[in-house]
């Protein structure tokens, strides 16, 4: 079918508000690095008429590329063709049951806006990422997204507790229950998490809640190096168990960038930083006390405690600008990698050694999640900063990504495969298993329209 | 392929060690419903024999019934004919990684076992069970397991970090890994968690570790009613946030039971009991206090708080015995449900009308999970005491069931499906699930000789 057709047709099925007249800035991701195209841009004002688009398209084979706020890190929700279905209007949070701990959401809902509405009913959503104002619930299921409090709460796909889908063909699967507990034949809700829009289209989701802290503690703590930092997640894990919520690492080089950057101080000079949050649920006022008792202990002089709201902010900042004031350097090779806890700091150093003797003159910028093991691990080649580095992606990418296999760790932690790296998904999964993931995908898109190009190589 | 004829290729195939003479206690399920048929149970006492058993199986297409503890409670591990696969010699702990709070072993290592281990390293595996001293870890994977802890901890699916599955053609899929971020492509993982031996055999995992409690408080508290069990579980769960790891109700005529059989007096005297438990993971002198005034200001006053190790021990006695103090009013059917809390109390009473109503002396004994809306719920027939009253259970389950799923309840919360509740599959999952599920089991198991007859309906 033409484009002019489509359009037509897609008059019959859509409100005239529900077709995206200027879309365009909806083609191109959120690094710039890809931008696609698209006959048309829609977003469907509710669940059946995401069911009407998908009736439509599954008659006619027209691909259609789902997109919740389009801040994904692999090109995931880039269309190349077809319809790019925008999730945005569908956004209601529909119901929060309190005593199950639950929220049920539209899946084009504001992960901030979630976090909102569960803080109204006294409760916790803590999913918590750098894009939260404008990343969308059904894109954090998609992609299983991770970020700061998986440490505590586990990552996406642990926070979900039912999932509600339309089908290629327009069919839906609802599961939006509040139950802990459910048994009920193989679990298809996980196929749907992580499987980046090629399997249907997420529509709406219920999802876990907990206790609201009620005391938080946060330090900026100066280490030597890795080991010294994992020391630390060690030592702070044995005194203060799962009230460690966030334990972040980042290198003296990326400290640098972002204090430049941010125009804040460091809180510490070091080699290596730590940013560590502790949580209680109950009010707890010798928390700050016991922290600092313990840092001076353990020897971990070379530290800051937030006293007060902007002092925390303030340390969060230079953690959450580390990306933002990398753009000054120019485009990297960025990876988004876990190896095991224990492992991090061999692995940091062997990898840094081969990159160097490949690329003398590479910048590696380190920083992310030690308290899981994962890491963004950017690389930069001062002599090409715009797109054109992308041209030495797959020589840089064998490096990383041996070092990363060698120490049984993941080439993908939390941003997803999209089509950044699905040439490199049989590098991690074996024949057998892809064969598998395609049978179900023809099971479910017969006619390969959802998201094609995406996630399977 | 004839018996004589498989044993004889087996004893090329495996050690004398692994080839189970007499077997015959095996072919019956825990509950004595089913007895089943093998023409040979085998024991491999590594992956390597499980491979060699599943390929020579699958070339001569016989069936193969995976067994762990043989404990299970709906028929999944009890064999028609072929092979019966028990894994009870796989039963190693490999190892342990305390930076990443992970274990792997073994699928037929006991659960008891891997809570021993993960103590012996200063960290908790926190499934618990009433089986535990002799179901695996397969199993209990492979069926979803819950039990007590489920509140705080999550399911046996939420604990399960990496897995090591041999297919039907003797295949090895393995991520083994203490990963707690991980993205890459569909996640097969989470379709053989809760599979019951349908897709394969688990021969691996690796199960995530949490801190050791430090500080434990056991509660009875006496109420008048359910809705004053979940209003009380509510004023807890906001008072003591994440404590609260276990939240039981017991009916009046349940503890009964259980205090006449395990010769324990009652520690209230009520309509309806509660046993809550709060766990820290930090020293907490003063929380047996603070549950005591909270009780008291609360106006839950009808209450004893365990003061001891052995009173603790006398509470939980009478909540796990309840299952075997039933047996003496002879065979029930059971059911293995949960509704969302809210609606609890209201199913109850509902169902308990509409039961009386089709079968006037049907006495209900009533108790389960009520932190996770988990209820075990069994039905008395007093003039049909034996296994004939399952003549009755399609009767019972229909109104049962039909009174769960009115209230967006599960029918199967933590025994799965097996082969009580395949018939009942398509009353929960849509037609088009199913035909997924089906296409998933045939493209692993292209010959049907996993566990024939379980699950699927």
């Amino acid at each position: 079918m033409n484009p002019q057709a489509i359009k037509q047709a897609f008059q019959g099925i859509l409100s005239p508000a529900e077709i995206l007249e200027d879309g365009s800035a909806l083609l191109t991701d959120q690094r710039r690095r890809y931008t696609g195209s698209a006959d048309l841009i829609v977003q469907p004002a509710d669940v059946a008429a995401v069911q009407a688009v998908m009736r439509f398209c599954f008659e006619h084979r027209i691909p259609v590329t789902p997109q919740g706020g389009n801040t994904g890190l692999c090109g995931a929700a880039v269309p190349s063709g077809g319809i790019l279905l925008n999730l945005s209007k569908l956004n209601r949070i529909r119901h929060i049951e309190p005593a199950d701990n639950a929220i049920t959401v539209d899946a084009g809902a504001v992960l901030q806006c979630v976090q909102e509405a569960a803080a109204s009913a006294g409760r916790l959503f803590p999913l918590s990422l750098a894009s939260e104002g404008s990343c969308q619930i059904g894109g954090n299921i998609a992609c299983n997204a991770g970020g700061l409090n998986v440490l505590r709460y586990g990552a996406m796909r642990d926070l979900v507790l039912g999932l509600e889908v339309v089908l290629p063909n327009g069919e839906l699967i609802s599961h939006l229950h509040p139950l802990h507990k459910n048994t009920t034949g193989y679990d298809l809700r996980h196929l749907f998490i992580g499987s980046e829009g090629t399997l249907g289209v997420i529509t709406g989701a219920t999802l876990k809640l907990f206790a609201r802290p009620q005391t938080v503690e946060t330090a900026w703590v100066g280490v030597d190096s890795i080991k010294q930092a994992v020391a630390l997640l060690t030592a702070v894990q044995g005194k203060f168990a799962e009230r460690l919520t966030s334990f972040e690492l980042v290198s003296g080089y990326a400290l640098e960038l972002s204090s430049t950057f941010s125009r804040i101080g460091k809180p510490v000079e070091s080699a290596w930083h730590v940013l560590l949050e502790l949580t209680d649920s109950i009010q707890h006022e010798s928390l700050t006390d016991l922290l600092a008792e313990f840092l001076m202990a353990e020897g971990y002089e070379n530290a800051v405690i937030a006293h007060s709201e902007s002092e925390r902010n303030e340390l969060w900042t230079l953690r959450e600008n580390i990306s933002a004031s990398q753009r000054n350097l120019g485009t990297s090779i960025k990876h988004d990698i876990a190896v095991p806890i224990a492992q991090v700091a061999d692995f940091v150093e062997r990898c840094a050694q081969a990159l160097q003797t490949a690329f003398n003159d590479i910048r590696i910028v380190v920083f992310g999640h030690l308290g899981d093991g994962s890491l963004h691990y950017n690389t930069f080649l001062p002599h090409v900063l715009d797109n054109q580095v992308y041209e030495y992606e797959d020589k840089v990418n064998t490096i990383v990504y041996e070092h990363v296999l060698a120490c049984n760790g993941t080439i993908a932690a939390e941003h997803g495969i999209g089509q950044v790296k699905n040439h490199w998904l049989p590098s991690v999964r074996t024949e057998t298993e892809i064969a598998l993931m395609r049978a179900i995908k023809a099971q479910l898109d017969p006619h390969n329209i959802m998201n094609p190009g995406k996630l399977l190589p």
